[in-house]
C-alpha cells in the first residue's frame, strides 16, 4: 500500500535573509513551481496540508488558487518534524482514496519576519517546554537542545570536534549548491573558535533561521507516473513520539529521540536494510540532532554517531552522504521541506554537483521540539 | 475500504455554563470515559486528532495519559467541520495501516473560559473573514452567517417560521435528554419574540456556548468488533470546501455549502440511498444552517428546507429525526463532538427516550465557519 504513493513535483523560492514579501506570497510561489514541476496546475490538487505552525490554511490556498474541490485539508503540529509526518498523513489520504494530488506547502520569513526564538510561546508544542524548561531559564532552542547534547557528551564522549566535522561537512556541500545561503567554507577549527552560545553548542553548531518557501505535490503513483517528471516512490513513512513525558528534563532516556521509533517502522514498510541507503537528508536545526539521529536510525549503535561522522561517512563520497544541499545548517531553514526536495531531487538525478551517483534509495527524516520524529525512504521508480 | 473503521468508544464530561476546571482537563476526561467505553486503555492509543482549534496538541494526552507509542497526529482547523473531518482523517490513518485505535479529544470552556466571539481573530480559519467581513462590521458568528440565511430567504420565500420550527423540535428533543443544557420547552411563538440578534436570526435562532468535553475513539474495524460495545461502522466519510474565494460575502452561492459536496461523496462511498437514513445529526450553530443542510445534503431540493422542516420530518417520529440530543441549539456547543456520540448512541441502541426504533443507519455532519463542511455515514454493524 505504500507503493501506492509518490512525490511528483517539488518547488522553492529563493532562500534569503530578506523576502520583502509576505510568508502567505512565499507559500504560494513555491507551491505554483512544485505545481508545474509536476506537470499539474493549482486546480488538479485536491489535498493541502499547510506546514507552516498554524499561520496559513487550506483557504488561503483555495481562495488564491481558484481550488475547486479539495477534499482534505489537515495541519501537522510537530514542529520541525511536521513535515515528513504530513508526507505520511498525505499518504494515507491518498491511499484512502479521498485524494490523488495532495500539495504540502512549507515557507516563512524566518530571518526577517517571525523568528522562532521570538515566537517560543504562541506555538501549542512549546507549551510544555514552557510549564518545565522555561522556568529555569531555556527559551531558545539551542538552550533546550543543549542539555540533550551534554548528556550524550558525558554519556558516551562524543566530542566539540565531532560535532564540528557535521557542520564542515554540511558546509562543503553547501557550496556546491547555488541555492545554499552560506558560501565560505569552514573548519573544524573556525567551528571550535566560533562563539559559545548555549554549552556545548557554539554558533557553528547552529542552523540557520531563513526567509523563504518550498512545496511538494504527493501524488498516487499511478497517476505519478504519468505526469512531467520521474516519479520517486515513498516506500516507508512513519512518525514516532518519545515516551511520556515529553518534555526535555523530564524524560527518562533524553539521548534518544522520537525518529528511532519511526526508523524501526520506515524500514519495516519499505522492506530495505540500511546498506541500501545511497543518501539521507536528517533534520540539521543542531549538529548534535544530526549526530544523534544517526544512531537513532540505525546507522551506527547508540554512543558512536561520534565516530561514525568522524570518519568521513556523511561527506559526498562516504558511506551515507548526509544533507548534500547543505541542511539547516548550511542551505536555509525552511522547516525540514528543503530536505524532502533534496532527496527528490538526488533520486531523480538533478542534484547537480552534489549528484550521488545512481542514487536510487534515500532516506529523509525531520525532528520536532518535543522530541518528535518522522522518516521517510523514497525509491526511484 | 471505508467498511474498515469503526466507532468504538464515546465519553462526555457534564456540559455546563462553568466547569471550573481546564479545557485540557475536560479533554482528558471525556477521552478516558470514551476509551473505558472502547474496553481499552490510553497505553492502546496510537493515534490522536486533538478537537480545540489548536489549543491541545497530541504530546499533551502524551504527557497526561503515559501513551508508549503514538504513530499519528494531526489537526483539523475546519471549525464546526473539524470533528466530521477528523473522522475521515483517523479513517485514513487506521486504512493505511498506521494507526489501530485513535483518539479525537474535544472540549472548551466555551462559556465561562474563551467564547466564541471574543476569539474571533486569534484562528487561523477567521482571517479570510477578517479581511472582507469584519471591515464591514461583521464579527460575530451570527452576524457572518446571517447575510446567507436572508438570501436564501429572498430567493427561496423561506420564512422566520420555519427556522422556528428547528429551534422547537430540536428543543422537543432535549427535554427528552438529561445532559441537554436546556430544560424548558418552546414554541414557534416563544421563538417569534424573542429578541433579534443579527436580522434575521432572533435568540432562539442561536446554539449555546457551553463548557465540556467530549471525546471518541475510531478503531480499526477487525479490533472494534472485539471490544466492549458494539461497533458503529464508519461506511461514507467526506469533506467539502467552497468554490473560492472561501468568505460570505464573495462567494458566488452563499446558498449552498461545503457539504453539498461531502454529501455526494459519502453517500457513493457508502453505497446507500437517502431513504436507509434512520436519524440525522446535523451542525446546528445556526437554525438556518441546518435547514440549508438538509438541502445541501439531498434531503429535500434547494429552496424546499423550509417546507420540509415545516412538514415534521425533523421530529422524532417524523420522516427523518433531526439532533435527537438537542444539538448545538438546546443540549451543549461541544464542536459537534456531541453530535458524533449521539450517532454512535443511536446505531447502538443507547438513546434512551429519544431512541429511534431500530435506528440502523445515520449520518452527522459538521460545518465550519469558511463554508467548510463534512458528512459522515455510519451504521451498526
Amino acid at each position: 500500500m505504500a507503493h501506492a504513493v509518490a512525490v511528483s513535483g517539488v518547488g522553492e523560492t529563493e532562500y534569503s535573509r530578506s523576502s520583502g514579501r509576505s510568508a502567505l506570497m512565499l507559500q504560494l510561489e513555491a507551491s505554483l513551481s512544485a505545481i508545474e514541476d509536476a506537470g499539474l496546475t493549482p486546480k488538479d490538487i485536491d489535498g493541502i496540508i499547510p506546514l507552516s505552525a498554524g499561520t496559513s490554511i487550506a483557504e488561503d490556498f483555495i481562495a488564491n488558487f481558484g481550488i475547486p474541490d479539495l477534499r482534505f485539508s489537515a495541519i501537522i503540529p510537530m514542529g520541525g518534524a511536521s513535515t515528513v509526518a504530513a508526507l505520511q498523513c498525505a499518504a494515507a489520504a491518498i491511499s484512502f482514496g479521498i485524494c490523488k494530488h495532495v500539495l504540502l506547502p512549507a515557507g516563512r520569513n524566518g530571518y526577517s519576519g517571525a523568528r522562532m526564538a521570538a515566537r517560543i510561546t504562541d506555538q501549542p508544542h512549546r507549551r510544555l517546554i514552557a510549564e518545565f524548561e522555561t522556568p529555569i531559564g531555556a527559551i531558545t532552542a539551542a538552550q533546550l537542545y543543549a542539555p540533550m547534547a551534554r548528556r550524550h557528551m558525558e554519556m558516551f564522549g562524543t566530542t566539540s570536534r565531532q560535532f564540528a566535522e557535521i557542520a564542515v561537512a554540511t558546509r562543503a556541500h553547501a557550496l556546491l549548491n547555488e541555492r545554499a545561503m552560506m558560501k565560505k567554507e569552514i573548519t573544524v577549527e573556525d567551528h571550535q573558535s566560533s562563539r559559545l552560545i548555549a554549552d556545548p553548542f557554539r554558533l557553528l553548531d547552529c542552523c540557520l533561521e531563513s526567509d523563504g518557501g518550498a512545496a511538494i505535490v504527493v501524488s498516487a503513483a499511478d497517476r505519478a507516473k504519468d505526469l512531467r517528471k520521474h516519479p520517486i516512490l515513498v516506500t516507508g513513512i512513519a512518525e514516532g513520539h518519545p515516551d511520556s513525558p515529553s518534555t526535555i528534563t523530564q524524560r527518562t532516556d533524553i539521548t534518544t529521540l522520537g525518529v528511532a521509533k519511526a526508523a524501526v517502522r520506515a524500514f519495516a514498510m519499505a522492506g530495505i536494510t540500511h546498506d541500501e541507503i545511497d543518501v539521507a537528508q536528517i533534520y540539521d536545526c543542531f549538529t548534535y540532532i544530526v549526530l544523534c539521529q544517526l544512531e537513532d536510525l540505525g546507522f551506527c549503535k547508540k554512543g558512536e554517531g561520534g565516530p561514525f561522522v568522524e570518519s568521513g561517512a556523511i561527506r559526498l563520497g562516504g558511506k551515507l552522504p548526509v544533507n548534500t544541499h547543505g541542511g539547516l545548517l548550511s542551505q536555509a531553514h525552511i522547516g525540514g521541506m528543503n530536505h524532502v526536495i533534496e532527496l527528490v531531487r538526488q533520486l531523480r538525478r538533478e542534484a547537480g554537483a552534489a549528484q550521488v551517483k545512481d542514487a536510487a534509495t534515500g532516506l529523509v527524516t525531520g525532528f520536532g521540539d518535543l522530541g518528535d520524529g518522522a522518516v521517510a525512504i523514497m525509491q526511484r521508480a
